[in-house]
């Protein structure tokens, strides 16, 4: 059964949750992980059932088990191996993100078309000359890259990977790519996340003569 | 009438097309962005709806007029005042991400524990120690945070800012956080986004052996 998005991303939720519980927890309830989210008891459970896990009653579900059956289902920890493209500010800082390691995310090389930085190593990947995608991309058996270009690159760079044979790739850019129907684009959209943040909540602005 | 996150979130990206286009281009179809989004028509029309346009059969959208209603729906260029805390790889490269500073997200300064990076400046914003944070929340008005702090002190500061008047925290790091009800939480799931890319598509993984 393929889990829908919105799921999976709570059931990650779920798993950081259990991975902050004191280790001698044996028991989790929907009510527990329904408040912290600031979600409905109910949803809770229907996400936890694709799973096929099951809580039982005033007890609630088996927090190893539970822990298991979110790495299995989602893939926890199953090596993914991707090229960043973009050795800017962005693309260093998740070349350093530990995280994306410990969840399977393996970042093998970085790519980019400043001489400045081809041959020089963020967190012992080196940076190669992006005339080189190509080769690397068939010899390292790799197809997702992390594009953290500058919008004004993206589009292009985006079709130029196409063309080295990419085939996935998760945009950091504030750009919407215009790609070949085959090559699979996943936006990850920061702006966006801010206006619903601001919107969501109405952040305070401050007044505009306030500035100077 | 409050729009929905998702809504919101291709609002944005309905704008990053239209930016990257022809500034001769008079008008744009709904087809044009569903087709770059891979979305249904119907839901395009169905979110530009939000905004109080409507498109002209077979002619589309003017896109000044689509560009300025988006723009001023959202709240884009509104000038939001935040802090960052956690002086890290992350919280640096944030701090020198310029789409922010477009969109209007202003960070006025940096937190830390860590006595090597306070008293330092990453992109012309000083790194304080993060006893300061109350003060300088009170001073300068601000509350909102972005929170880019490792896993394991997530909670923790987490509840710190929240004794230290701060309201909205934009939270980076791969936890749920567990703070007082007042305090609005907005989660940048990293990690999910990669296990929905990974699930998604079925991106080929490593066989074990692959590795060494």
């Amino acid at each position: 059964m393929k889990i829908p998005k919105n799921v999976i991303q709570r059931l990650t939720q779920y798993h950081f949750i259990i991975d902050g519980l004191n280790a001698k927890e044996e028991y989790i309830s929907s009510t527990h992980f329904a408040k912290l989210l600031g979600i409905d008891n109910s949803q809770v459970r229907k996400d936890l059932s694709y799973l096929g896990n099951s809580g039982k009653c005033r007890v609630g579900y088996k927090v190893q088990e539970l822990k298991t059956s979110i790495e299995n289902k989602l893939g926890f920890y199953k090596p993914h191996d991707a090229f960043i493209v973009g050795a800017g500010n962005l693309g260093s800082a998740l070349a350093k993100y530990s995280a994306f390691k410990d969840y399977g995310l393996n970042i093998l090389a970085m790519f980019d078309t400043d001489p400045v930085k081809i041959g020089s190593y963020i967190n012992g990947k080196e940076v190669f000359d992006i005339a080189k995608i190509a080769s690397l991309v068939g010899r390292l058996q790799v197809d997702m890259v992390i594009l953290t270009v500058p919008k004004e690159q993206a589009d292009i760079m985006a079709n130029y990977l196409a063309g080295a044979g990419v085939k996935y790739i998760w945009n950091f850019t504030p750009c919407v790519l215009n790609v070949p129907a085959h090559i699979k684009v996943w936006n990850e959209n920061l702006i966006g996340s801010f206006l619903q943040l601001t919107n969501d909540d109405g952040i305070k602005e401050k007044e505009e003569h306030d500035r100077n």
